[in-house]
């Protein structure tokens, strides 16, 4: 019997994988020139880190973790989210006391939630990040925004839109959280059970809930933007004035609130607008967190940063038709004839790889026909043909497959001859 | 309070990460010359593959595994090692029809062992391994062998042994293992528990013992090379022939027994012999493992191998006292002075960075003192300064940090002024 991979994961395979390497390979480029350096942390971390660091009022801890107990009997989770993680290692090795401020992070790498598996969502996905911590100037939140826009605009991406918002500061949004319990808690009855248990804990949730999303008294509830402070209100201003100093364009949406219980001030959302880009259209979202740290143990530290899903890029690619722009075929395929010809490609193939080129050769003994009809689906540039009469004037043919033009090259200067050529 | 990470992990900090990036990529590079395609398992499999693929007479199987139930009750487990989940793909995928055969792939991620913390072991820990399916003949093996051994090299590694040998084909075991059953049963009484449960299920895994190391039985024992038949005789030999052709010197060790159960025919390690390098020589370890496939629940698949661990390519890189060629610095601090040129300086900063620049600005309202203090730090190779003054004028002042020398730019040619530069 058979054994199947676990649900709601996937394997990411040849062909596909390709697509993740440039995907890759772009974040962090974009990241070095932006300046923002990647902190590996472990895959799982102490589950008290998501309790504190997400909320305990969020959909993620409450039903998504992957929780076990290890064998030292630690409850251990395998990270949700990349945002805590990040903010434990800035404390735990003192990154506030660097002399370069702020400390500017990123991370790439599987995250974890045990979610209904649907189209375009995973129980284990890839999240790309960034994260500045140690600077409350809303130049760094334009910054973070911009490098994410910048990572969707080079891959070819056209169809985004840019949402933001501000929840203001800790005295904004206490005096928003008084008239939004003071808008529900007359009828709180009538919405779902986690909403109940927001209305003290977390007012500002009610308005993200699914279940009671079209409540008449979610439309008319206060919002934050009419409870924002005069400095609330100015960091705001300068961040919009910055976005458009960079020509992004965005809207403002004063109900746009994230689903994790740490932001204040900015708050973001990338979506794509492409058309049957299905339900889910947010591909990025992130804000400003600047109590975090200080709630992880640390300082009070300011944050800001944004977590995007490779997956939900790779499918807003889809939707607007967009081929990546990657390498195809090999740069030689090494045919044989006859056994001591066969041997004798080992050391060749060797040769032609450590001087850089991609270069492959049968392993099955096949016939020269089928060896053929393999270099052609390796979509080989050159075809190397080596028999036991070549072997013996210690020559070589090799045939440029595009041109199909075919040379005699000696044997000794058959890497030099691939040297010489523009591949 | 804060939170620590889990014991026996590790952050992997800006500064340490760019070894790993180099790592990284010397390795993917080298896998594109041999045509090993990148296949990414997800990081927990069910349970059984493990028990099924690694065999349950190991202690991996048997003391190591992060194994645990998720939220739908299924047992889980964090992959303790990367060539099951591999050959669970192949199977799941078909892989095995493919017109490219054999299949070669290669890994390059976290896996998880519960073992005791100590100087180069982790509980979770990076591996590079590739696998090729589908092929009985040697050059494989010898390819396998040769990628390894050359992204050793290519990082600077001199300080290197191969150590080879043959575990046989299954008539080859099969008679060695009557012979070693025949060999410890009379005094198996004095083995330890271990060994006494290896005897009837896996007698060569007893030859591995660490506790029994030292027991007069051990050093008589019979050895798989007195065992093998003819055919992996032959198979052995043309091996070792093909190894030598590729200049890769190596030792014939028929002690050698690898952890796994799965082995047959070649199995081969790789250790460092600097000075100094510490207890646990093991860089890499490899072997063929024809019936796994099968094991799994597919085809019977011939298939070869290898694993290496990141940590311990990095210990000996330190242990041979090697640098890697790291690039350092960044190609541009842009410093300001007054509120109008700091925010001229957000729009600079984008065109300098789209246009492939790594450039950085200050965030926190330093004074132009501490900006080129951190200019410094961040070893920038040119300082732009905006004052009021240049803005005023639609200039800006570029200083080279090596030679010292200072020009003023015109602000609309202040990136192609970069371009022309050689950085």
């Amino acid at each position: 019997m058979s054994i199947n991979i676990p649900r709601g994961t996937q394997d990411i395979l040849p062909g596909e994988v390709e697509k993740w390497h440039l995907i890759e390979r772009k974040a962090r480029e974009l990241c070095e020139k932006y300046q923002y350096h990647e902190l590996r942390t472990p895959i799982f971390e102490h589950t008290d880190l998501f309790i504190r660091g997400v909320g305990d009022t969020t959909d993620i801890v409450q039903k998504e973790m992957y929780t076990f107990e290890d064998r030292g009997g630690r409850s251990i989770t395998l990270r949700p989210e990349g945002t805590a993680p990040v903010v434990r290692s800035f404390v735990e090795k003192k990154m506030f006391g660097y002399p370069n401020q702020p400390v500017k992070l990123y991370y790439l790498g599987p995250m974890f939630r045990y979610e209904r598996p649907q189209a375009g969502r995973f129980r284990q996905f890839v999240q790309f990040g960034a994260e500045a911590l140690g600077s409350n100037d809303p130049a760094i939140d334009a910054e973070v925004i911009s490098l994410a826009m910048n990572l969707y605009k080079e891959l070819g991406l056209k169809k985004l839109k840019l949402v933001v918002n501000s929840l203001g500061d800790k005295a904004s949004r206490n005096a928003h959280r008084e008239a939004l319990i003071n808008h529900f808690q007359p009828r709180i009855g009538e919405f779902c059970r986690d909403c109940q248990n927001r209305l003290e804990k977390n007012p500002l949730r009610i308005l993200d809930c699914k279940q009671d999303h079209d409540h008449e008294l979610m439309k008319s509830a206060p919002s934050i933007i009419d409870y924002l402070n005069d400095e609330s209100k100015a960091y705001f201003e300068k961040l919009q004035q910055y976005l458009t100093q960079l020509n992004i364009s965005f809207e403002v949406d004063p109900n746009l609130v994230r689903g994790l219980d740490y932001y204040n001030h900015t708050a973001f959302e990338i979506m794509s607008n492409a058309e049957g880009f299905g339900a889910i259209t947010t591909l990025c979202g992130g804000g400003r967190y600047n109590g975090l740290a200080e709630d992880i143990g640390g300082p009070d530290t300011p944050g800001i940063g944004f977590a995007l899903s490779i997956e939900r890029l790779l499918a807003a690619l889809d939707a607007e038709s967009i081929q990546l722009d990657l390498k195809e075929g090999i740069d030689c395929y090494l045919a044989y004839l006859g056994e001591e010809a066969k041997d004798y490609t080992v050391g060749l193939l060797q040769n032609l790889r450590m001087a850089g080129f991609s270069a492959e050769r049968d392993y099955l003994d096949r016939k020269i026909k089928a060896q053929f009809k393999a270099a052609d689906r390796l979509k080989a540039r050159y075809v190397a043909v080596l028999g036991k009469e070549e072997l013996k004037n210690n020559k070589i043919n090799v045939k440029n497959m595009s041109t199909g033009e075919q040379v005699e090259v000696e044997l000794g200067s058959f890497v030099q001859y691939f040297q010489g050529l523009k591949l």
